[in-house]
């Protein structure tokens, strides 16, 4: 039957959408393949995948364990990917105490803060510390946007890692940022 | 009598380091003249200064009075002096939420959001926003310290406004950024 092939063509195509982008929404994968949310909720019963708040929950509960620079409460945001001395993800909403009253748009050093913290939870140190950092607002971020920033860990001198951060609301980049982090021993940091 | 001059060239000193410096505390006038903290307190009177308290609260009344992109609550710290689109000076100090738990040193983005904001304060516009900044953390700040941000407005073209920032614990310069700064009428920045 031509209905249940498309639909066998729905779930596997959800299912590598989901894998590419696990932060999809229903409401975002129902756009996306022109059927209604309940019809998604439905697919993703049938393939055992959790919805979004589950699926981020699940890769947070991974990514807390492997933190060892920072204590899980000092990431700005929701890590939801951590690979020590590789690359991370973090997941931030922005809310009612992070904008502007004026006009809504979110405040920098809310974005800034979620980039430098996932940048310095990417270290494998104890103690890791932003020594300069390179950033570009690339555009205004509003009242209830998901910021999804991604960390990658471009180089590394001896005890100084260079961290690019891109952060994007859905497709579209919001923020970048290069930071310089040095990692230090607990020793070290509490005799400077 | 000598010991007369002697008091009148100190009144003398004191208030030129006080107008060089408002945010001297007693202690510090104290051991920079070499006498107690109590004749400190005395020489104060008798040139009707304030103590560094009211002093900076006196600063900051006219400074807010003069904010314009910026509500007063979102700039981080006290905005103690602003002259719009020239300078602005603000204090923070570091508090037990703004450290890592595990070494008791200021997390980066505090540091930045009070030079940010301040940034944004300077600016003579409805609405402005950080389009990119160069910054460097210069050395840790602990739990307990006061940090004295300045901001200067270096250059303009146009809406883009490129504000220097020096913050300061006590002499030494533990943050410095550059901010590319874009003004907005309220117009613009809803509809974009």
């Amino acid at each position: 039957m031509a209905s249940t092939s498309a639909k066998a063509r729905r779930l596997e195509k959800l299912k590598t959408a989901l894998e590419n982008n696990p932060f999809l929404t229903d409401e975002e994968l129902a756009r996306m393949f022109s059927v209604s949310i309940q019809t998604i909720r439905l697919d993703r019963l049938e393939l055992n995948i959790p919805e979004v708040r589950e699926r981020v929950k699940q890769m947070a509960e991974k990514s807390y364990a492997e933190l060892r620079s920072l204590s899980g409460s000092e990431v700005i945001g929701d890590l939801i990917d951590l690979e020590l001395n590789r690359s991370g993800i973090s997941v931030m909403n922005i809310n009612e105490d992070m904008i502007f009253q004026k006009t809504g748009i979110a405040r920098g050093h809310f974005i800034f803060a979620q980039a430098n913290s996932l940048a310095v939870a990417c270290i494998n140190a104890e103690v890791a510390l932003t020594g300069t950092a390179r950033i570009f607002f690339k555009r205004q971020v509003k009242l209830g946007e998901r910021i999804v920033a991604k960390a990658t860990v471009k180089g590394r001198k001896g005890n100084k890692y260079i961290v690019g951060v891109e952060s994007k609301s859905g497709q579209e980049i919001v923020f970048e940022g290069t930071f310089i982090i040095f990692a230090l021993s607990d020793k070290e940091a509490t005799m400077q």
